[in-house]
């Protein structure tokens, strides 16, 4: 059984984090350099942005976890070390002075970035704070980490979970950053996962693929996919459990846990989006097939109209409709019926594809809720599918039509 | 050659046309029942949205108008027709009652609607207001359709322009409405062209496809395709030219004047974008092929992202870049140029894929001006393609925050 506990990225065994000030953006005071560190090897796995323009700590990533083995993490915010001078070998640099600092390879050392696109990055702030950071880490350090690693987020989000294998304790624990240009087309933003559990790591990649489809892959901020989306884990096997090197029931008692901390960080990415003031949660249902209603349900998500509708209040379900029917895939129109949902309320605005007199106050009401549900349901086939988003608010605009400065 | 002149719809010959107050929408004012009406049937055509959910004028007027000979158009704002209770029906009643009021066939009629999704529309009041509406026919009424099919729009939008065929002037006039829910596949939104020229419909019919594809299909105010998209166009013949029959050099004349109506009403639709304060034009140059540079060019003015960091006199290019790499055609990011232009000047901002120092003060009085052009030089193949879109704003947001009531 899983079971949610304190700690974040530090919960399970065996993993160190921090996260300090050190200058990245000459604007900023906040937090802008992470650190994750693991006390033994750990079998690594990581998912990136599929955006052809990738930035630099993605190439530098991509390259050190092909390796399957990695003992940390540095991250900065302020700088997303993307299509600037130098930005290659200065992820290199970050990876070099945190593995000189720790004594061990470079290539044992993952690296991420998020902030600004296209400007260069003050690496000489970031290999001076390098020392601090390794001497700020700590067993209870996830906090920081996941501060430091936030732009314009407003809330950290962190997570950890336990569940039991051979009779041990195996936890995970997450932290992640979202907010804006998200739109996640593989893992997402940044997320920074740990486990204590054994596992081989060819088997960890294709599960962390597989569950970052149903999770980060399932969430839309703003339609924008960033070009530094990652999402990476670290397994040390401190938990000391039988290896995981097949799937048997071990290995989904293990994703099921995964599962759970990835739709948390997901879910808190969504609610936390530039602006928003709701988490709106789509569940499309008896799709024709799993593909056809993730497709429906993040058009909804994504659809501007929409988002904005919630934001104000206004149970505008034609437009819902509108997004179900220019997302490209079939369905019937004249079949679907749409709930809104929120508070414990419910309320059917649309039936077979036509609307119906409802009750404007109720749904009002509904609309008002921080956490709102859009059930859809194609009554078509057995598959159904949840995607989250936020509202669409000024506030967005706001933070988005000056942000380099 | 082609000369722009006044009358929008009603400047070719036999053409009338009326927009007056009927009272389709409870608490709006504004004009909201036009009418187009050739003196004698007319060669017609049309392209609907690509949208599953259909409005019922898409339906009706995709069966009238497969008759190829149309005599009249008649449209409402302030209600969609589609979602609601006996849509079909009230549809049909449209059409039905202008027929009756001029002595045609309903089959002679086109008709759309726009306006809110899923209510139930006010048929009652668009057949008590036809007659008065005929009665306000005029050979200089395109102003009064014009303004009658706006919604949230701000400017009507009307254009004409002559061009010679067999030593006769031919006229084309269009009108257009957009504003919001508009990122066409297809047509778009609504446009009503007219012109006296003599042609054949089924080559007016693949004309007008292949034109939309290159004008409304190329503009993007927020993502959303409507469910009521609709371009039709009326030749009437009354310009007395050998008809067109074939693609003959008469053709390419035609055809070069009704791109230049479209792409005149396809910017127009752009600029008046809702909550626009910003014509956003996207040149993407020297691409591997048509296919690849639309995408590209409509993912940078689809971008939320890029949008707000115009609307806020951003140069945040980073931004334009991430949105090409998210497009999902391939093109060497290391390539890239962008350009922001506007006023007369331009800024080279982004070089081989990374950024530069520019000079920060001329890109914000660039970005102050009301037409910005971003011009991107993929230095890959010999297409190019030009998309059209506008800023975001927070009255983009404010706007359809409460857009039902």
């Amino acid at each position: 059984m899983v079971k949610q506990i304190a700690g974040g990225v530090c919960a399970p065994q065996g993993f160190r984090a921090a996260g300090v000030y050190c200058g990245v953006h000459p604007n900023r005071q906040k937090a802008d350099l992470g650190l994750i560190v693991s006390d033994c090897p750990a079998a690594a796995a990581a998912v990136f942005t599929t955006n052809k323009v990738k930035a630099a700590p993605i190439l530098v990533c991509q390259e050190h976890v092909a390796r399957g083995v990695s003992r940390a993490v540095i991250v900065n915010s302020g700088n997303a070390n993307a299509c600037a001078p130098h930005s290659l070998e200065n992820a290199y640099r970050m990876a070099q002075a945190l593995g000189d600092q720790l004594g061990i390879k470079a290539e044992e050392v993952l690296v991420a970035s998020t902030g600004v696109i296209g400007q260069p990055l003050n690496i000489a702030a970031i290999e001076r704070g390098v020392s601090g950071a390794v001497a700020a880490l700590s067993y209870r350090g996830s906090y920081a980490i996941a501060q430091a690693i936030l732009t314009t987020d407003l809330r950290k989000k962190e997570v950890a979970v336990t569940c039991e294998i051979d009779g041990k304790c195996v936890t995970i624990g997450g932290v992640a950053k979202g907010s804006g240009m998200i739109h996640p087309n593989m893992g997402t933003m940044l997320a920074f996962l740990t486990s204590d559990c054994a596992i081989n790591s060819a088997l960890l990649q294709e599960l962390l693929c597989s569950t970052v489809k149903r999770t980060f892959n399932r969430i839309s901020i703003d339609g924008d996919t960033s070009t530094n989306d990652t999402c990476a884990i670290l397994c040390n096997g401190m938990a000391e459990n039988d290896p995981i090197i097949t799937r048997d029931s071990n290995y989904y008692v293990f994703a099921d846990a995964l599962l759970e901390v990835m739709t948390f960080l997901a879910r808190e990415i969504a609610r936390d989006g530039e602006g928003a003031r709701h988490l709106i949660t789509c569940q499309v249902q008896h799709g024709d097939n799993e593909t056809a209603c993730e497709i429906l349900a993040k058009s909804v998500i994504s659809s501007s109209l929409v988002k904005a509708a919630i934001g104000g209040g206004d149970a505008n379900w034609g437009r819902i409709l509108c997004a179900l029917g220019y997302a490209g895939v079939q369905f019937n129109p004249a079949k679907v019926d749409i709930v809104l949902g929120g508070g414990g309320r419910r309320v059917l605005v649309c039936r077979d594809g036509a609307g119906l007199a409802f009750d404007e106050e109720l749904a009002a009401a509904i609309l008002r809720c921080e956490e709102i549900t859009i059930e859809i349901d194609l009554k078509g086939g057995d598959a159904s599918v949840t995607a989250w988003g936020c509202d669409l608010t000024t506030d967005y605009v706001n933070i988005n039509g000056n942000y380099r400065t």
